[in-house]
Protein backbone atom coordinates (compact mmCIF):
# COMPACT_ATOMS: atom_id res chain seq x y z
CA UNK A 1 0.00 0.00 0.00
CA UNK A 2 2.50 2.38 0.95
CA UNK A 3 4.39 1.39 -2.55
CA UNK A 4 1.55 2.43 -4.62
CA UNK A 5 0.75 5.58 -2.78
CA UNK A 6 4.32 7.77 -1.79
CA UNK A 7 2.22 9.88 0.26
CA UNK A 8 1.33 7.24 2.38
CA UNK A 9 3.83 7.67 4.91
CA UNK A 10 2.93 4.43 7.19
CA UNK A 11 0.47 2.04 8.09
CA UNK A 12 -1.25 -0.57 10.37
CA UNK A 13 -3.39 -2.96 11.23
CA UNK A 14 -4.71 -3.01 14.80
CA UNK A 15 -6.84 -5.35 17.07
CA UNK A 16 -9.81 -3.56 18.12
CA UNK A 17 -8.18 -3.90 21.44
CA UNK A 18 -5.49 -1.43 20.52
CA UNK A 19 -2.85 -3.86 20.09
CA UNK A 20 -0.56 -3.90 16.93
CA UNK A 21 -1.22 -6.98 14.89
CA UNK A 22 1.39 -5.55 11.96
CA UNK A 23 2.79 -2.15 10.94
CA UNK A 24 5.09 -0.37 8.54
CA UNK A 25 5.85 2.82 10.16
CA UNK A 26 9.17 4.95 9.71
CA UNK A 27 11.16 4.48 12.42
CA UNK A 28 10.00 7.64 14.42
CA UNK A 29 6.55 6.44 15.18
CA UNK A 30 5.97 4.51 18.48
CA UNK A 31 4.02 1.53 17.79
CA UNK A 32 1.83 1.46 20.61
CA UNK A 33 0.68 5.07 20.74
CA UNK A 34 -0.55 4.26 17.10
CA UNK A 35 -2.13 1.10 18.15
CA UNK A 36 -3.56 2.75 20.75
CA UNK A 37 -5.06 5.97 19.25
CA UNK A 38 -5.92 3.83 16.19
CA UNK A 39 -8.51 1.81 18.49
CA UNK A 40 -9.87 4.40 20.37
CA UNK A 41 -10.75 6.58 17.03
CA UNK A 42 -12.66 3.34 15.89
CA UNK A 43 -14.65 2.97 18.87
CA UNK A 44 -15.65 6.48 19.27
CA UNK A 45 -16.16 6.50 15.44
CA UNK A 46 -18.65 3.79 15.95
CA UNK A 47 -20.31 4.73 18.90
CA UNK A 48 -20.83 8.36 16.60
CA UNK A 49 -22.12 6.63 14.19
CA UNK A 50 -24.52 4.79 16.49
CA UNK A 51 -25.82 7.81 18.11
CA UNK A 52 -26.15 9.67 15.16
CA UNK A 53 -28.23 7.09 13.43
CA UNK A 54 -25.03 6.44 10.07
CA UNK A 55 -25.54 2.78 10.87
CA UNK A 56 -22.22 0.38 10.73
CA UNK A 57 -19.11 2.05 10.91
CA UNK A 58 -16.85 2.46 7.67
CA UNK A 59 -14.19 4.52 8.06
CA UNK A 60 -12.83 7.64 10.60
CA UNK A 61 -10.77 10.13 9.13
CA UNK A 62 -8.87 13.01 10.89
CA UNK A 63 -7.55 15.65 9.37
CA UNK A 64 -4.81 17.84 10.91
CA UNK A 65 -3.06 20.87 9.36
CA UNK A 66 0.16 18.43 8.37
CA UNK A 67 -1.82 14.89 6.98
CA UNK A 68 -4.46 12.72 7.45
CA UNK A 69 -5.00 9.76 9.53
CA UNK A 70 -7.30 7.23 8.11
CA UNK A 71 -8.86 3.98 10.08
CA UNK A 72 -11.34 1.62 9.04
CA UNK A 73 -12.69 -1.92 10.07
CA UNK A 74 -10.68 -4.39 7.75
CA UNK A 75 -11.77 -7.99 8.83
CA UNK A 76 -13.61 -9.12 12.18
CA UNK A 77 -11.67 -7.13 15.09
CA UNK A 78 -8.92 -5.54 13.24
CA UNK A 79 -8.51 -2.09 11.73
CA UNK A 80 -6.45 -0.45 9.16
CA UNK A 81 -4.80 2.47 10.03
CA UNK A 82 -2.86 4.66 7.62
CA UNK A 83 -1.26 8.00 7.82
CA UNK A 84 -0.52 10.38 5.57
CA UNK A 85 0.96 13.65 4.56
CA UNK A 86 -0.90 16.63 3.73
CA UNK A 87 -0.49 16.71 0.05
CA UNK A 88 -2.16 12.61 -0.30
CA UNK A 89 -4.66 12.47 -3.06
CA UNK A 90 -7.88 11.21 -0.60
CA UNK A 91 -9.73 9.26 -3.10
CA UNK A 92 -6.49 7.31 -3.73
CA UNK A 93 -5.66 6.41 -0.43
CA UNK A 94 -9.29 5.46 -0.20
CA UNK A 95 -9.37 3.02 -2.71
CA UNK A 96 -5.68 1.33 -1.89
CA UNK A 97 -7.06 0.93 1.90
CA UNK A 98 -10.20 -0.42 0.77
CA UNK A 99 -8.25 -3.18 -1.21
CA UNK A 100 -5.90 -3.85 1.48
CA UNK A 101 -8.89 -4.52 3.97
CA UNK A 102 -10.19 -6.55 1.47
CA UNK A 103 -6.90 -8.54 0.91
CA UNK A 104 -6.73 -8.83 5.19
CA UNK A 105 -10.18 -9.71 5.48
CA UNK A 106 -8.87 -12.82 3.19
CA UNK A 107 -5.34 -13.62 5.10
CA UNK A 108 -6.89 -13.46 8.67
CA UNK B 1 -26.00 25.47 4.01
CA UNK B 2 -28.63 22.97 3.82
CA UNK B 3 -30.47 24.48 1.02
CA UNK B 4 -27.20 24.28 -1.38
CA UNK B 5 -26.46 21.09 -0.80
CA UNK B 6 -29.59 18.48 -0.43
CA UNK B 7 -28.10 15.60 1.11
CA UNK B 8 -26.92 17.51 3.92
CA UNK B 9 -29.53 16.21 6.30
CA UNK B 10 -28.70 18.56 8.88
CA UNK B 11 -26.07 21.33 10.62
CA UNK B 12 -25.49 22.28 13.68
CA UNK B 13 -23.15 24.89 15.29
CA UNK B 14 -21.61 23.23 19.04
CA UNK B 15 -19.37 25.00 21.13
CA UNK B 16 -16.26 23.15 21.89
CA UNK B 17 -17.83 21.98 25.83
CA UNK B 18 -20.69 20.27 24.06
CA UNK B 19 -23.19 22.81 24.14
CA UNK B 20 -25.38 23.80 20.99
CA UNK B 21 -25.64 27.31 20.02
CA UNK B 22 -27.48 26.62 16.51
CA UNK B 23 -28.81 23.88 15.22
CA UNK B 24 -31.23 22.90 12.02
CA UNK B 25 -31.74 19.30 12.33
CA UNK B 26 -34.95 17.37 11.33
CA UNK B 27 -37.30 17.08 14.66
CA UNK B 28 -35.92 13.27 15.35
CA UNK B 29 -32.56 14.06 16.25
CA UNK B 30 -31.94 15.03 20.01
CA UNK B 31 -29.69 18.34 20.04
CA UNK B 32 -27.93 17.65 23.01
CA UNK B 33 -27.00 14.25 21.52
CA UNK B 34 -25.74 15.56 18.77
CA UNK B 35 -23.88 18.32 20.72
CA UNK B 36 -22.07 16.01 22.93
CA UNK B 37 -20.76 13.88 19.95
CA UNK B 38 -19.67 16.26 17.76
CA UNK B 39 -17.39 17.83 21.12
CA UNK B 40 -16.47 14.52 22.31
CA UNK B 41 -15.50 13.58 18.31
CA UNK B 42 -13.67 16.89 18.02
CA UNK B 43 -11.68 16.37 21.03
CA UNK B 44 -10.79 12.82 20.39
CA UNK B 45 -9.64 14.05 16.53
CA UNK B 46 -7.46 17.05 18.21
CA UNK B 47 -5.55 14.22 20.45
CA UNK B 48 -5.18 11.95 17.88
CA UNK B 49 -3.60 14.54 15.66
CA UNK B 50 -1.43 15.84 17.90
CA UNK B 51 -0.03 12.10 19.12
CA UNK B 52 0.12 11.10 15.55
CA UNK B 53 2.22 14.19 14.19
CA UNK B 54 -0.76 15.55 12.46
CA UNK B 55 -0.42 19.13 13.39
CA UNK B 56 -3.23 21.44 14.62
CA UNK B 57 -7.21 19.71 14.10
CA UNK B 58 -8.68 20.76 10.39
CA UNK B 59 -11.62 18.27 10.31
CA UNK B 60 -12.77 15.03 11.68
CA UNK B 61 -15.24 12.74 9.59
CA UNK B 62 -16.98 9.35 10.30
CA UNK B 63 -18.55 7.51 7.13
CA UNK B 64 -21.12 4.94 8.82
CA UNK B 65 -22.92 2.86 5.68
CA UNK B 66 -26.05 4.94 5.50
CA UNK B 67 -24.32 8.77 5.87
CA UNK B 68 -21.41 10.93 7.17
CA UNK B 69 -20.83 13.09 10.12
CA UNK B 70 -18.46 15.52 9.23
CA UNK B 71 -17.22 18.09 12.31
CA UNK B 72 -14.64 21.02 11.85
CA UNK B 73 -13.45 23.79 13.90
CA UNK B 74 -15.01 27.07 12.89
CA UNK B 75 -14.45 30.21 14.87
CA UNK B 76 -12.62 30.26 18.16
CA UNK B 77 -14.49 27.32 20.41
CA UNK B 78 -16.98 26.70 18.27
CA UNK B 79 -17.69 23.38 16.19
CA UNK B 80 -19.44 23.06 12.71
CA UNK B 81 -20.79 19.44 12.35
CA UNK B 82 -23.03 18.46 9.25
CA UNK B 83 -24.73 14.84 9.16
CA UNK B 84 -25.35 14.31 5.64
CA UNK B 85 -26.90 10.58 3.53
CA UNK B 86 -24.75 7.85 1.81
CA UNK B 87 -24.98 9.56 -1.30
CA UNK B 88 -23.24 12.99 -0.55
CA UNK B 89 -20.47 14.38 -2.65
CA UNK B 90 -17.77 14.95 0.12
CA UNK B 91 -16.12 17.66 -1.94
CA UNK B 92 -18.98 19.83 -2.59
CA UNK B 93 -19.85 19.10 1.12
CA UNK B 94 -16.46 20.02 2.47
CA UNK B 95 -16.34 23.04 0.44
CA UNK B 96 -19.60 24.58 2.05
CA UNK B 97 -18.32 23.66 5.13
CA UNK B 98 -15.36 25.57 4.50
CA UNK B 99 -17.29 28.62 3.53
CA UNK B 100 -20.75 28.19 6.46
CA UNK B 101 -16.61 27.92 8.98
CA UNK B 102 -15.50 30.81 7.57
CA UNK B 103 -18.85 32.89 7.69
CA UNK B 104 -19.34 32.07 11.07
CA UNK B 105 -15.78 33.15 12.05
CA UNK B 106 -16.76 36.57 10.95
CA UNK B 107 -19.74 36.39 13.17
CA UNK B 108 -19.21 35.27 16.51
Amino acid sequence: MQGGTPDVEGCAVVSEDGLMIASAFPAAYDDGRVAGMTSTLLSLGTRTAQELDRGDLEQVFVKGRDGYVIAMNASEGTVLVALTNARAKLGLVFLDMCRAAEQLGRLL
